[in-house]
C-alpha cells in the first residue's frame, strides 16, 4: 500500500506552482488552501497533511523559487556594483505591494511561530544572505571583519526602513547604504 | 458639566503607571483593559474612550517613560564609546524577555495597522533615533554623510538579529557593529 505521507513529487511541484500564482494574483490574505488545491488538482486533505498549513505551503513555494533561481550574486568584478544590484533588487521586492504583503504576513506568523521562524531563516533567509556572504569574500572583505555583520549592516537598515516605515526606500538608499558598506569594510575590498 | 473626553491628568498618570506595572510583572499578553483600570483606580470606560485599546494605552505607557527618561545621548567625548553604551543598552532591552514580548507583539499590532505604525514610529521611535542622530551630529561626522541612514546602519543590525534570530545578540556584537559604523563614517568622526 502506498504510504499516504509520501510526496508526490508531480503533484508536490504542481501544488507549490498553484501557490505562486495565487500569490502573486490575489495575495496572501485572501490565500485560501482550498484555492490552491482547486489550481493544483490536488486534495485539500493532501496539503494538508504534507505542509499543515497556509503559512509552510507560502515557505516553501517561496523557497523553491529561491532555490530554482540561485542565490548567487553576480561576480563582476566590479563588488560596489554587485551590492548596489542586489540592495536595489530588494528594494523592488519591498516596493511591489503583493510581495511586500506576503512578506509582511510571513513575519508576522514568524513572530508567534518558533518552529516556523526557524523555517524561514533557514530556507528562505539564509540562503540568499549566503549569496551576499560568498560575494563579500570573493570580493576581497580582510579576513579579520565577520562577514555575517557586514551582510546584517547591508541588509539590517533595509528591513528597518520598510518596517518601520522611518523614510523613503528607494534606488538612492540603497546606494548610499552600499557607499558606507564600502567605507566600513575599507579599500582593500574593492574587486 | 465637564467634558467625558477631556483627560484628567492625574488619571492619565495613574492609568500609564498601571500599565508599566502590569507589562513588568505580567507581560504583554496576558496584560487586560480591565486588570489596568482595577490597578489605577480609574474604569474600564475612562481608558476605552481615551486610548481606543490595549496596543495604545501601553504605546503611550511606554513613549511617556522614554519623555521622561529622556533621549539625549551621554555625551563623554568618545564618540565611539557612546555608541557603544547605546547599542550595548539595546542589546539588553531585547534580551529581557518581558521588554521583548511587548516590542514584539506592538510590532506585530503595527504591522496590520498603518496609524499605530506611524503613532510608534513618531512616539516612540523617533525620538530615540534622533537623540542617537543629535550625539553623531555633535561628534563630527562629515555634513555630506546622511545622519538618517548611519542611524540605521546602527539599530537596522540589531532589529534585523533580533526579528529573524540569525546569530547571537549581545555586547559583543553591539561593539564590532560600532566599530564597522565607525569606519565607515570615517576617522574624522571621534569626539
Amino acid at each position: 500500500m502506498p504510504d499516504p505521507n509520501r510526496r508526490n513529487e508531480s503533484s508536490r511541484r504542481a501544488i507549490l506552482e498553484a501557490t505562486r500564482a495565487l500569490l502573486a494574483e490575489t495575495g496572501y490574505a485572501d490565500l485560501t488552501i482550498g484555492a490552491i488545491a482547486a489550481r493544483a488538482g490536488a486534495g485539500k486533505q493532501t496539503i494538508y497533511r504534507w505542509w499543515g498549513g497556509k503559512s509552510a505551503v507560502v515557505l516553501e513555494a517561496l523557497a523553491d523559487s529561491v532555490a530554482e533561481a540561485g542565490t548567487a550574486l553576480p561576480d563582476t568584478g566590479d563588488l560596489r556594483a554587485d551590492l548596489r544590484a542586489v540592495l536595489r533588487a530588494t528594494v523592488a521586492e519591498f516596493a511591489d505591494p503583493r510581495l511586500s504583503a506576503t512578506t509582511r504576513a510571513l513575519m508576522i506568523e514568524t513572530m508567534g511561530d518558533d518552529a516556523l521562524a526557524g523555517q524561514v531563516r533557514d530556507r528562505l533567509l539564509r540562503p540568499q544572505l549566503d549569496g551576499v556572504k560568498d560575494r563579500l569574500r570573493a570580493g576581497g572583505v580582510p579576513p579579520a571583519i565577520d562577514l555575517d555583520l557586514v551582510v546584517e549592516l547591508l541588509f539590517g537598515p533595509l528591513y528597518h526602513r520598510w518596517l518601520l516605515r522611518t523614510g523613503p526606500l528607494d534606488d538612492g538608499y540603497a546606494d548610499d547604504l552600499v557607499d558606507l558598506v564600502m567605507a566600513a569594510i575599507g579599500e582593500r575590498a574593492s574587486g
